[in-house]
């Protein structure tokens, strides 16, 4: 949808330096993090350019490029070798001479030196900048710098994601906001809601006038769980926090507060950790066609062991019965995929391991192993919060990995409204 | 560094449509797939760029990139809302009226009526092709169609990644093989390595003369583990694989055969579970700081089950005595974080699984919870097979979840060094 607060944003573009991009050997993740980063600050990406390390090439685009934006930021090309040739298209798009900063080439040798390395004239050219460049991190190891062209700041960037990252937060952006304090101010907020699909969203959301509340209001699907995103900008901060958070209630209104896991980075196993906290409660688990992965996304949480006590990945039959006290007629009967063997595996954790709430999980994530009547998607999960267990079963979807991420989706869900109601 | 045989490659371009991207939401995984695609059979990007749903800043790409590119291809911007408008811009750019295929508008209406889905203009819109168009899906549900300017082939693909990938695969591919016959014939080779870092790799490859061989050599890192990748071109396929095979010799005798973990996918727990299933050997692990992310990596195989019996996560002190029969008195005595529980905790799964094979893993995540003496990033790693067993410290760097993927990979690493010896 359009949205009328966009037209207020600074508009800058952003170019790529690098054959491994274009080469598909690795993702784009500069641009990603570059172009959030900005939003959340009130500029925006017009144009997003990745070009092959070759002069002319980064050139004309240099040329294009400050020809229809505010700003532009370039990653990548800035190392000492021969293929890196950002710098010197620099020079070729704006007609400039290359100069040597003596300061710099002092402290560059010193380092070395400090270092116990050997100087070469490959490491002095990493002095050199196109003449009326400022280096963005003086003094520090890190490649970098800027330059106006005509009235157009445009910022070079090392393309190491660390690196480029530290020069965005500490140089780019102040220097940015410092140029453009007309630009709006910009607040952000994530709805994750789980249990409805995209369609009875768009339904539910209909009638939401977005531009009356001056927001713009995106839609993002996730592994069974859907993000709708909220952007409010205003010319101050606190009128852009006003738009937000009246948007925001309005369309938790609509959406129904029952689908609202959380917000911004309230993940689910964030959200159940802090219910199981908030009780004092200690959670174990049990995984079959998860194989740990379940326990996994339990533990990234920093904090977990407040409240996960253990995990159970009881892959074989054998590991069912030994470690859950699974009665082996069940499994020989139903099988390890059925609602007996799930509710067993529940049971078992709880009773094992003295905590309040459990999961179980047990399916066939394929490729291989499925039947017509289990066919691969087939997942049976369990859980058990004091003395009520509940076991649900799911066909999924997708490729291994899918099957997997669904049932660790909807296994934290099934807690989470277990711990709610 | 240069390749010669770049100059022979199939040259195109990529657009990408979506605010989506520009705005920081979502990364350009699309991108990433077509340009690893194209370069596996002969075609190569030169650009790929991102512009926002707007007609005028599409058509202007367009006229652009066809007058650079042998070939075209878009992805996004294909539905039936306001705010999708690639067709519309295609329209502008090449001075086209739209037109409607009667044909398509009829299996469009049928299939909303099976559906029983209600009929509306907005659907009749998806049957709006420019004039001279061809859907690449005729009868299928999902959008998509090429159209020839000037003579250069323009693929139209939906943003959907899974139906951009079908169409991609299915249609485009194949069109463009069949225009392109004279393209170079493409073999890739990923060499996995364990144990060289960056700066040792370029020390041992400083002689490899990529020229002679007729490759192009890349090095990517990954978590603990470095890839170094081939690809070889020629006018034939055999010619290819002959430089791709010779050039892979020389590499590995460079390299050193006790760092090559494997080949293109062939990774550690792949590697790992060969081992393994040779010998019919089973393998447990128990897991403390990395929460069952050990067990996740192992199952994430289809077949794991065949080595892969049960998994422990010990998060809480009591779960690694009652579970592995890790002694009190060491915990208290040494800390969880220590090699005489790292070593009791292998021995114990041993012991207590009847396997021939074991993992351990204990240590400090963060990004709290570390001390002077064990900062965080302090893992312990045991292995155990038949009567050996070994207990290595480590000291990781970044942050949590980088911590638990490097003890995860580094625990692999140990098991694969264990099984070989």
């Amino acid at each position: 949808m359009m949205d009328q607060n966009k037209r207020s944003d600074i508009l800058g573009s952003l170019l790529t330096v690098g054959d491994e991009i274009l080469l598909g050997d690795i993702l784009n993740t500069n641009a990603h993090h570059i172009a959030g980063v900005l939003r959340a600050h009130g500029f925006r990406l017009q144009r997003v350019v990745v070009v092959e390390d070759a002069e002319e090439a980064i050139a004309l685009e240099l040329e294009q490029l400050t020809a229809q934006s505010r700003f532009v930021i370039v990653t990548g090309g800035l190392g000492p070798t021969d293929d890196d040739r950002t710098k010197w298209a620099v020079t070729r798009a704006f007609a400039l001479p290359m100069a040597v900063d003596e300061a710099d080439l002092q402290s560059l040798m010193a380092r070395v030196k400090d270092r116990g390395g050997e100087w070469s004239d490959r490491l002095g050219r990493l002095a050199q900048l196109p003449q009326g460049a400022t280096r963005l991190a003086p003094g520090r190891p890190m490649a970098g710098f800027s330059l106006e062209h005509h009235g157009v700041p445009c910022y070079f960037l090392p393309g190491v994601p660390h690196e480029m990252e530290t020069l965005l937060r500490e140089v780019v952006l102040p220097d940015l906001m410092h140029r453009f304090p007309q630009r709006p101010a910009c607040c952000q907020r994530v709805l994750r809601l789980y249990g409805l699909m995209e369609t009875e969203i768009n339904d539910r959301l209909s009638g939401f006038d977005a531009v009356a509340y001056g927001v713009k209001v995106g839609y993002l699907p996730q592994t069974a769980e859907n993000w709708v995103t909220l952007l409010a900008s205003a010319t101050d901060a606190e009128e852009a926090q006003r738009r937000l958070n009246a948007a925001e209630k309005e369309l938790v209104l609509l959406l129904g507060e029952d689908h609202v896991i959380g917000r911004d980075d309230e993940s689910l196993e964030k959200v159940v950790g802090t219910l199981l906290r908030q009780r004092a409660w200690k959670l174990a688990v049990a995984e079959s066609c998860t194989g740990g992965l379940l326990a996994a996304r339990l533990t990234a949480i920093s904090g977990a062991s407040d409240y996960f006590d253990r995990g159970f990945v009881t892959y074989s039959n054998q590991a069912k019965s030994q470690l859950l006290g699974v009665p082996e007629e069940l499994l020989q009967r139903y099988g390890a995929v059925s609602r007996p063997v799930c509710e067993a595996m529940v049971q078992g954790v709880l009773e094992r391991s003295k905590v309040q709430a459990a999961l179980a999980v047990t399916g066939i994530a394929g490729p291989t192993g499925g039947s017509t009547q289990k066919p691969v998607g087939t997942v049976f999960i369990g859980g058990a919060v004091g003395t009520r267990t509940v076991v649900e079963q799911h066909h999924f979807q997708g490729n291994r990995r899918l099957v997997q991420e669904q049932s660790v989706q909807h296994a934290l869900a099934l807690l989470w409204r277990m711990l709610r109601s």
